[in-house]
Parts: C-alpha cells; structure tokens; sequence
C-alpha cells in the first residue's frame, strides 16, 4: 500500500523575502518547489500539500484597505481573505503541479480543497492577540481604525521607522472541516492541496453553527493536525534550511540529522529553537508523531531527492 | 439511486443590486439562497452548486487596481483574481450551507474545489472581447495601461458619463479540469461547490502544459458543461424571474412553463430572449439537454418549493 505524506511548503517555497510578490516570480518558485515534490511521487507517496499564504493575504489586506480609501469598497473580513488566498494560491500550486506532472511523464489527478480550520473560541490566544496583519498605519488612523472596526493595534519597533499595525490572535487548530473528503482523495492517489494558509478560520458555536473568526492559524500546526487526522505516514516541512540546529550561529551549533521525541522536547524546552521560527516547526513536527505518525522531517524543498539531508524526527531512535 | 442536479446561482443569489456588497449582506443573500435548495436536497437529489462572481471579482480588480497606485503591490492576473473569489465566495457558500444542513438536521459533507475550466486558445472570442471588467478609466489613463499591461479598452457609453474600461474575451467552456473528482464526490452524496465565476480561465498549449488566460467564461455555459460531463439529470439556472417569457414586457407577453428543444431553439432565433440577459441562459441549459441531460430549469430560487414555478426545457413535450 502507498504510504502518504503532508507536505507543508513554507513561504519562500512560493515567494522568496527580496521579491515583489509578481505572479511571474510566484509561478517561478512554485514550479521550482514541485519539481522537488516528483521524488516523492516517484517513491510512490500519496501527497498532501499545504502551503503558506503570509506575503499573499498580506497583500489582499492591503488592496482590500486601499480599494476602501480609493473607492469605497467594503472591506472583506479576515476568513475571507484567507479564503481568497487559498483559491488564488491553490489554484496556482495545481497548474503549476499538473505541468510539473506533465513533463516526468506523471498520470495523476490534482485538486484544490477551501479548507475551513476549526480554533476553540475560548482559546486563550483571543485574549492575546499578536500576529501583526496589513499595513502599518500612524497613531491617529489606528485609533480610528480601532474604533469603527474594533480592530486592535500594536506599536511596531523596527529600523524602518514605527508605526501601528493589526492585530489578530493566532489560535490552536483544533479540527480540519473537510477532513474526510481530504483523507478519502488522498487514499486514492489524488494530490489535494488543502489547509493552505493554516486554514480558514473557523470556530463551533454552541448552537454547532460555523462562525468565522478574525484570527491566523500557524500553517506548519494545521498542517500537522491535518496528517494527524489522516493518518499519514510522514510529514514534511520544506522551509530555507536543509537541517535544524542546536546553538544556532553560536558555539557548539550542531546539524540534527536523527532526533527523538525526548531529545526534540528537551532542546525545545532548553530554548533551543527560535521562537519565531524554527520552534513552531518543531512543536508541528512533535505534534505530529504524537499523535500516532511515524516521522517528521524539516529540510530545503532542493534537498528531498537525497533521503541523507534532512532532520528527521522520530518517537525513537531507530537500532 | 439519487438524482444529480447542478444548480449554478445567479447574480443576486450572494450579492443584490443595490447593495453595498459587505460581508454580511452576502451571507444573509447566501443564507436565504441556500434554504430554498433545502427542498431540493430532502428530495434526494445529489447536488453541485456553482455560482456567478460579477460583483465579487469586480471588488477585486479594483482593490488590485488601489493595492498598485496606492502602495505599488504587482496586480494579479484575471485568472489569479477569479481563483481567489472562487475561494472566498465558495467558502462562504460552504459555511452557511453547513448552517442550513443544521438547522434542518441534515447530515451532508460539503466541500469547495477551485475549479479551472478550459477554453480553446482559437476560440474566435480572442479576437473580439466584449466583458467589461474592472474599474472605468479616463482615455489617457486607458491608453498608458493599453501600453503599459497590453490591455483592451473600450469606451463606455452610459447615463453617468463616459469612459473607458477594460474588455476581456468570453470563450466558451470546452472542459472542466477537476470533473473526475467533482464527479466522483457528488456521487458519494457530498455536495460540491464548483465552477464558481464560470471558472479559472486556463488553455492547454500545444505541449500539454495548463497556461492561464486573460479570459471571463460564461458562467451558466460552464455550469451546464459541468452537468453534461457528470452526467447530471437535472440542470438548475436560479435568477430574478420565476419564469422566463416570449415578448417580455410588450405585446403579447407569454411566460413559458414547459417548452421542448425545438420551440426553445426557433424563439431563441426569433430574438424571444434578451443577448445581454436570457439568451445565454437558455443556450446553457440547450447545451445541457443536447449532450443527454433530461432537464434543464430557470426560476427564482424562492420558487425551487413548488414544482409548478419555472420554465421547464426539455428534449420532447412531455405526453
């Protein structure tokens, strides 16, 4: 039986930090991304592909708060430009996936799942907002903002001067909506691209009506429920770094190529992963294994086809 | 076994007329859309929606349009910008369906699929666009984007003054890329929402490769191709009227209520049926009984209830 894998593509997967954001470039990366992907395939692994949407929704937020000062256009809330952001970029990842597919000569199907993310309303992220979204407005618009929309702004520190931006919490996805057509596509050796973004923003009231929420869900967590929750064997992230490391650009900084659960808790624990970046990778990939999958594995996208590159995340280590 | 109907919903279906188009008057639009398909779903009928994206995709090449003058972000590309509403747009159709599945104690999955449909890149429609889209410019502004982003422009000649917008070519649908899947999901009971817009406008180039088009398809063509390619029994074009009519407005004015292919084809040639309203509508659900469906229907969705609103086509009278 084939073994199925989520893959997570991270943001440089689809757009790299110097680039304008051009559908030209966009098209470029992604190609490049799943030209790496067909290894897999050839391996005979049933895919799942989830990706980022950060520089994407960015810039639907932006157009949708320059369409209102141009021309009145109503803002659309948070869940939806998400939304948007998974058919735009979904769409993109299976053209770009169907002539990848083409040229190795590959015979299978793609598609492209909305895929609504459930949060618990009650998760204490609410209470916590601090995920910066949109564009950096002055002190005066931001009150201004804050009160017509109850939108809630934080001062930014940077080099390039300060500013006021949005923003939202970033809950704990707790359930994928379509969970089951996702799980029943991909056992039948379709490629779904689902959960892009980290999901649609979702919550269950107690009347069990879907609600959407102002808020973003970590794509690498999503993702990793999403395996969970299918049962996958493996999940990849492909981010800008073949390998994870301890001590990081310091003293003592050692690649990890094999990792168990404990070792991967303690580091975590001893602060050894970035909180801004690496550590949430390696709370998705713990996530994962937790909840019964076999391995995790962080590396570059250009580093799949050679199975010695890597960091590979186990419950145990192998004999 | 269960009946299959597509039903593609109109225009005013999400989003009226005189309305603002906010968030909230498109999900109470939605919402009371979608109860009237209640009926239809408790008869056992197997649905795919799809659903128009005039208003929605307009918003969203105008806030592109404000995203490029106001912070310089590259503009996304028509198929990039239908993709992205076939995703906000369907997502929210998903979520209050779910609602309505609820409150009426229906267990159905749901699910969304971006949808690229493909036209002929020889269709003769290249060669003469005739979809207006996006924001009206004045001639000097048309003319720099004519030559900065090879755009089409004509002027327009209406009450509120003049100007010039974009055009685009509307070719007709010859294929819908996921159709297997679609296919496939409505015949396990799932509901699938696709083709939204008519589709994403996509080309398959002499190598095989998927490339986009700057394009707009039709969106009741692409609906009544999708039921013909799934076989579907029943073909639904919901809209403002309860039925459509012979003289509409004039002299002898006469609804139709049942009414075979021939007649529906000699009145169409007689010009019965508006070019810019109700003739594409009626070509759509011909094409649909011309390639085997038993059925097609164009009413008001409020009159989905009782089976004797809504002009009937089919291939015969029935005895």
């Amino acid at each position: 039986m084939s073994k199925i894998a989520v893959v997570a593509l991270g943001g440089n997967a689809l757009l790299r930090g110097n680039q304008a954001g051009t559908i030209e470039e966009q098209e470029q990366n992604t190609t490049e991304t799943l030209e790496n992907l067909v290894y897999l395939i050839k391996e005979g692994y049933n895919l799942v592909i989830s990706h980022g949407n950060g520089p994407q929704v960015g810039n639907i937020l932006m157009r949708n708060d320059a369409g209102e000062s141009m021309y009145g256009i109503p803002q659309m809330p948070l869940d939806i430009c998400v939304a948007d952001s998974q058919g735009g970029i979904g769409y993109m990842i299976e053209r770009m996936l169907r002539n990848v597919l083409q040229k190795h000569g590959i015979d299978k199907e793609v598609c492209c799942l909305e895929t609504p993310v459930i949060v618990n309303h009650d998760d204490p992220a609410f209470k916590n907002p601090t995920k910066r979204v949109g564009r950096s407005y002055n002190k005066k618009q931001a009150d201004e903002l804050a009160s017509q929309k109850n939108w809630i702004f934080k001062e930014e520190i940077k080099d390039t001067g300060s500013g006021w931006r949005r923003v939202v919490p970033s809950p704990r996805p707790i359930g994928i909506l379509n969970i089951k057509v996702i799980n029943q596509l991909v056992r039948q050796g379709i490629i779904v691209i689902a959960a892009g973004g980290g999901g649609v923003p979702v919550y269950i009231d107690a009347e069990k009506n879907v609600r959407p929420t102002e808020a973003v869900i970590d794509k690498d967590l999503a993702s990793s429920l999403m395996a969970a929750e299918i049962k996958a064997d493996e999940f990849y992230i492909l981010t800008d770094v073949p390998y994870v490391y301890i001590n990081y650009k310091k003293p003592g900084e050692k690649k990890l190529e094999f990792i168990n659960h404990a070792d991967t808790v303690k580091y975590l624990n001893e602060g050894m992963f970035g909180e801004g970046n690496m550590a949430p990778k390696i709370r998705a990939c713990l996530n994962f294994i937790e909840n019964g999958g076999s391995k995790s594995v962080i590396t570059e996208s250009t580093k799949l086809e050679d199975k010695s590159y890597g960091t590979k995340i186990t419950m145990e280590y192998e004999d």
